[in-house]
C-alpha cells in the first residue's frame, strides 16, 4: 500500500484523470503526462552563454533560460539568439531537466519576439515561464500568441506553464487567475503559479526584512489558493546567496508552508533547496510506520489510535502517504506513470 | 450596565432577533433559543462503548459522538446503533452539555445512514456535525436529507450544526459557505464552524511543525470571516495530547485569535481548553473597571480617557463589554435568555 | 535619474493621470492636485479646545478633530462647533498640515449634523475620515450628503476623502470598497483608508496582545488589498501611550508591512512614528547606489548583477525608486508637482 510504486499509482485522481484524457489526443508519446517535480528553480540568465554552459554541472530540476529581468535591455536580442542557439544544439545540457524559458511580461513591448524566437527552435522548451500575470487578459494573450506560433507542429508532449504572481492585484485575483490558467488550450499545461516577491514588495511599497515576517500573509494565502487548484506552488527568491544558513532556514519554512519547490539565483543554492523539499528519510520513515500502524488497527476495528505519541486518524494518514507520494514521484520523475498535479489528498482513498 | 444579568440582555441583536422572531413559530418550549458555549468540543469514537460511559466525568462543554475518522471502516455500523442506543438510553450522561453527532461527509457514501439512524432515535443529539464542506452543494445535501427524516416531527429547540473548513477550496469559499449556511432551513440552525487543520493540511501538502506557523493565515483568516457572520468559531486539534504545556500556550493563543472554541482529543484536555477560553477573573476585572471609569467619564462629557496606562475610547469599551457578556454566557448557559450567536459587538449600544 | 526632482517626476503614473485629467475640470488653482503625506495621523477631540489650540506645536503630517470616538455623547454637538470654529478662525493652527476632520459613522445618528456644521464653514478641512465602513452604501450615503450640502461652491482643491475598515464585514470586502471609493464624485477623492484595530477587534471577540500578533492576517491583508489600489494604508494605534519602544517597534513594522503612516493619540508617539515611515538616510543612501550602479550595469549590458552582496534585477531597483520617491514625497509634500497616490512602482519606467 505505501511502497513507492504504489504511492505513484496513488496520485493518479480525478481531475487528473480528465485533464490526462483530453491531453491523449493530441499527444502522440505519451498517455500521461509525466509530473515534473521542480524543487529548485534556478535562473539563468539568457544573455550570458558562459553561464548556460555550466548548467549540466547544475542539479537543480528546474532550469530557467531568462529573457525577463536577468536580461538588461540593450541585451534582449542577444539573449533571445543565445537561448534559441542552446535549444537547437545544446539541449544535452538540460538531460533530466525541466528545460523553461521566462519570457517578458505581456505588458513589455518585448514579449512576442521573445516567443516568436523561442518557439521556433525545432526543440522546444519543457515549460514557458510568464513573468507578471495580472490579469485573466494577460494569459489569454499569450496563449493565443503560443497557440499561433505552433500551428500545425505536432509536439510530443504539452508545453508546461508557469505564471508568475508578483503585485498586490495580482494576489488579490489569484484563484480567479489559478481557475483560469487550467483552461489554458492545448498544447498548453499549466503546472503552477511562481511568487515573486521583489516586485510584490516593490508594488505594495514593503521593506524586506531578512525573516520575511512581512511576506508572512501573501506567502500563505499564495500557498493556500495554489494549492487548492492542486497546483506546484514556487517560494521567493532568497536574494542574498552568500547566506547559506539563513537560505536553509527559508527553505524548510517554505516546504512547510506547502510550497513545492523554491527559486534559486546562484548554483551554491541548488543542493539546500532541493534537500530541503525533499521529505527526509526520517519523515518518509515516520510515513511508512505509520500507514502500517494506520492498516493494522483497521483490521483490528480501531479508529483512531496512538502513534509515537500522538494520536492518530485519517487526516494524518492523508499526511503520511503525501510524503510517500511526494518521495516516490520525486526519484522517478523521469518515468511517465506520475501525475499531472503536485501530490496531495484531500480526501479518503475509495 | 455591567452586571452578568445585564450583559445577558446586551447579547440581543438585530440579526438574532431576526431569527428568534422566525424560530419562534416553530418550537414550543423556548421563545429565545439559549445560547451553548462551547469552549472543549471532545471528539468520542461512536464504536468505543467504554469511552461514551465515560463522558458524564468530562467537564468538556460539548461532547461529540464520531461517526466519521475516529471510527474504523468496519466499525461504521456498529458506531450509529451505540450512538443511536447512547441517544435513546444514555441521554442523561450529557445532562448539561452540547450532546453533538459527527456523521461523514456528504462525499463518502457513509453519511446517509448515519443521519438515517442518528434522527430515528426518540432523543435527538443537540448538534450535528458535518466534515469536510467544500460548496454549498454539499450543505444543501445535508439539509435536504435531514429535513427529509424530520419531517412531522415536533422539536422543543431547533437542532444546531456545525460545519467543517478542512480544505483549500473551503476556505477560499468560507465567507460563501458561512452565509449559505445562516440561510439553513429549520428546524436546523446553524452555530458555528470547525477548522478542521490536519486535512486542511494534507489538502495543501503542508508539514505540520509544533508552533503551528504554517498555520498562521488559514487560522486567521478562518476566525476572521466565521467571526464576521456572528458565529462559533473552533480551534484546531492539538494532537500531543502528552503535552499539555504546549496545549496550554496553543489554546491561550486561539483566544486571542478570536476563536470562541478548540477541539480536544483527550479528556485530559479539558480543563487547560476551558480555562483558556473564559475571561479570566483579572480579565474580567479590568473589563469591569473599565466600564465604570467609561460611565463616570461619559458623565462629566470626556470622550476618550486613561485606564491603567492606555487610551480607552470606544472600541476598547466595546471589548470590555464582549468580555462580561462572554463571561456572563458562560456560566448562564443553561437559562434561556442568551443570544443565538456568539457574543459581539460592532458597534455601540443605542 | 534618481534626484529627488526626477523622483518626484518619476510618481507621475497612469491612474493618476486620469484622475488629473477629470480632476483639472473642476479645480481652479491645481493642475495636479498634490501627494499629501501623512505619516503620523493624530486625534485630537474636537470637544478640547485646550488640546485644539497645542496642534500648531506637534509635527504630525495630519492633524484629525474628531467628532466621534473620542468626543463623549453629551459633547457631540460642542465638538461640532469648536471644531466649525478652529475652521473659520484658527485655519493657520494647521500650516503645513493636513488638517482633518473626522465625523460619526453613517450608522450613527449623528454623521449628518457633524457634516452639516463643518462643510458650512467657509475654509473647509484638507480631508474628511469616515469610520466604521461597512458596505458600499455606506460610502454612497455618505457621498451624496457631501455633494448635496457643497452644491455651488467652488474648491480650490479636491475635497480628501479617508475610510475606515475596523470590522470583518468590512475586510472581507475590502477590494469591493476600495474599488467603490476610487468612484467618489467630485469634488471628493479618495486618498486612503484606515485601519481600525480596536473595533475590528471587537467585534471579531479577539484579545489585544502587545505584539499584535492576532492582528497579522487582518493587517497584512488589509495593506496588500488597498496598496493594491494604491492609496495610502494608514496603521493601528498603538494605545500604550507610555511605551515609546513598543511604538517604535510596532511603527517600524507597519513601514516594513507597507503601511504609509500610522494613527497616534498622543502628542509624544509624533517624532517617533514621523520617523519610522520616512527612509532613514541609511536607506536612501542604498537606493541611490543601487540605482547608479544598475545604470552603469545596463550600460554595459549585464541584466542581474551583484550590489553589497545581494543579487539585484529589476525588482529590488522598483523598490529603491520606492525609496527616493517616497523619500522625495516627504519633502516636498507642500509643493504641487507630486502624485496624488502613493508612491508605487509595479511596472519598470518605459
Amino acid at each position: 500500500m505505501h511502497s513507492a510504486k504504489n504511492a505513484a499509482a496513488m496520485l493518479t485522481r480525478t481531475a487528473s484523470h480528465t485533464a490526462r484524457t483530453v491531453l491523449s489526443k493530441f499527444y502522440s508519446s505519451v498517455a500521461t503526462p509525466r509530473y515534473v517535480p521542480r524543487r529548485a528553480v534556478m535562473y539563468v540568465p539568457g544573455s550570458d552563454q558562459r553561464k548556460i554552459d555550466k548548467v549540466a554541472a547544475v542539479a537543480a530540476d528546474c532550469v530557467v533560460l531568462d529573457c525577463e529581468d536577468g536580461v538588461a535591455l540593450n541585451q534582449k536580442e542577444a539573449a533571445r539568439n543565445t537561448i534559441r542557439a542552446t535549444l537547437e544544439k545544446k539541449r544535452s545540457l538540460f538531460a533530466g531537466k525541466d528545460c523553461s524559458v521566462r519570457v517578458n511580461a505581456v505588458s513589455s513591448d518585448l514579449w512576442k519576439d521573445d516567443l516568436a524566437s523561442v518557439l521556433a527552435s525545432q526543440h522546444l522548451p519543457t515549460t514557458l515561464h510568464l513573468p507578471k500575470v495580472d490579469s485573466t487578459r494577460d494569459i489569454d494573450m499569450f496563449a493565443s500568441e503560443v497557440v499561433r506560433l505552433l500551428e500545425g507542429r505536432h509536439l510530443e508532449e504539452p508545453l508546461r506553464v508557469f505564471l508568475f504572481c508578483e503585485s498586490g492585484r495580482s494576489l488579490l485575483r489569484l484563484a480567479e487567475l489559478c481557475e483560469h490558467g487550467l483552461g489554458l488550450p492545448p498544447p498548453l499545461l499549466l503546472d503552477g503559479f511562481v511568487f515573486g516577491s521583489d516586485d510584490y514588495c516593490a508594488d505594495i511599497g514593503m521593506t524586506r526584512s531578512s525573516l520575511a515576517r512581512e511576506l508572512l500573509y501573501a506567502r500563505q494565502k499564495f500557498v493556500s489558493v495554489v494549492r487548492s487548484f492542486r497546483l506546484q506552488a514556487i517560494d521567493l527568491v532568497y536574494i542574498d546567496y552568500k547566506n547559506l544558513a539563513g537560505l536553509e532556514r527559508q527553505s524548510v519554512e517554505g516546504a512547510e508552508f506547502g510550497f513545492t519547490g523554491k527559486q534559486v539565483i546562484h548554483p551554491c543554492q541548488v543542493d539546500i533547496v532541493q534537500r530541503a523539499f525533499s521529505p527526509s528519510p526520517k519523515r518518509v520513515q515516520w510515513a511508512r510506520g505509520l500507514l502500517e500502524a494506520y492498516e493494522k488497527h483497521q483490521t483490528q476495528g480501531a479508529g483512531a489510535f496512538t502513534y509515537q505519541g500522538s494520536m492518530i486518524d485519517m487526516p494524518l494518514v492523508l499526511q503520511a502517504r503525501n510524503v510517500i507520494a511526494t518521495s516516490a514521484a520525486q526519484s522517478s520523475s523521469t518515468h511517465t506513470d506520475g501525475d499531472l498535479r503536485a501530490p496531495s489528498y484531500s480526501s479518503p482513498l475509495a
